[in-house]
């Protein structure tokens, strides 16, 4: 798209963050429409409106905060970079907070209605994308934050970071869709195959995810949205590199 | 990894390729054992046996061959282009085929057992998946095999089309996910809670999918396994680009 001109290519891109905002705040809104209006509300009293505080978080933390967070870098693309990286992982901070309130939900719920953990392909997954999302942000936070790391270490670790922050978001969607699968099989079993109302707005959400992580990869993974090089920040970054080690310098 | 040298970054990349393949031959013998041993082996007779083709069918299709095929460009990154674009392009017509018999098995067995179609999230989301892959796959014809497309539409249409065919495979799985938890949940309700080894061993099935994706992701969206440029290839392909109209050579 660089061939139609940089007006084009930011009209084309304003367009799609502006997507990505109403899917993901459209699938928050569908998830509280879903527990409040036909599951029953919410409490937090290890009853069944206890657990319907899990889709929801799960929803605003792992997959609207967490995708948010990684957006930061491509909306503020032209301000400085520590302040982006700093919002990058206060968003993301944030994301894991209300996701950790979401499980406990879940496992209060299961311990006070006796119903065994972690033995569905959902939690397996959830567990794993959340343990890994905490191991993500430590190591963010060490490598990018924390000052004196090794330039040559950062440059390296970038790619990686970047990579597992996409398929985090990616497993946290995928996850979404196997709760909403597993909550209807168990709640409207018969009548999810009626097309009962209930079940069509679940899996109208399920759709709604996946399109917002479709916009959000395509956003990320576009060459022409990345960062553009910064002279002053380089020169700055060559500068402290010559005080610490060898190799080139690299920051998210 | 460049900085660690190109002989490092080859031996990763062939335990990567080596990894993905034992990973992506591991799940369909896996989805073959689980509906072989438990769910009563396969037929074509409108029973539950020809609904067994179904996830066997996708798994290999959609999911095996789908990865491999876009796989081929970067294990054979060094050869002919037009030759891999063929193997790209037959690849992905067997794995269309493949899913296609997949597709009717599971219709055929709802007819037989009177079960509505397409009620599902799971088979809202395989729909799409197996229909855009098709539109993906016509288009890709059309654009990189026919020959006479515009090299301006070409390298326009290219990082879309890296784009959409990870996103399918991604949506692939994230289908065979689906699938796995309502199997498990119709089938082996309440032992599926109690760590029933069929529910253990289909839960290990979605974990080895996710991490064939994984390593098929990484391995397609690393910077440093992508075709190297070929001068003579750029040469032949501007001279031909002379020929039509303007614009810079691409094809993938």
């Amino acid at each position: 798209m660089d061939d139609l001109g940089p007006r084009h290519s930011g009209s084309v891109f304003v367009g799609l963050v502006g997507t990505s905002q109403v899917l993901g705040l459209v699938s928050v809104v569908l998830t509280g429409v879903w527990m409040g209006h036909y599951r029953g509300g919410f409490a937090w009293d290890g009853s069944a409106q206890e657990f319907n505080l899990h889709p929801l978080c799960m929803v605003l933390g792992l997959i609207f905060l967490q995708g948010d967070a990684i957006l930061v870098y491509r909306v503020f693309r032209n301000e400085a970079k520590r302040n982006v990286k700093l919002l990058h992982g206060i968003i993301h901070l944030l994301a894991l907070i209300i996701s950790i309130v979401g499980i406990v939900a879940v496992f209060d719920f299961h311990r006070a209605a006796k119903i065994p953990d972690m033995y569905s392909l959902h939690s397996w997954c959830g567990m794993a994308t959340l343990v890994l999302f905490c191991v993500q942000w430590v190591i963010g936070l060490l490598f990018f934050l924390v000052p004196g790391m090794s330039s040559w270490l950062r440059s390296m670790y970038l790619p990686v970071h970047v990579f597992c922050g996409l398929t985090l978001l990616v497993m946290a969607i995928g996850t979404s869709l196997l709760g909403i699968t597993e909550k209807l099989l168990f709640s409207i079993t018969s009548a999810y195959s009626q097309f009962a109302p209930e079940g069509v707005l679940a899996n109208v959400l399920g759709i709604l995810l996946v399109f917002y992580g479709g916009v959000l990869g395509y956003l990320i993974t576009r060459e022409e949205y990345r960062r553009p090089p910064n002279p002053e920040e380089e020169s700055l970054s060559v500068h402290f590199k010559t005080l610490t080690e060898g190799g080139s310098p690299g920051s998210p």
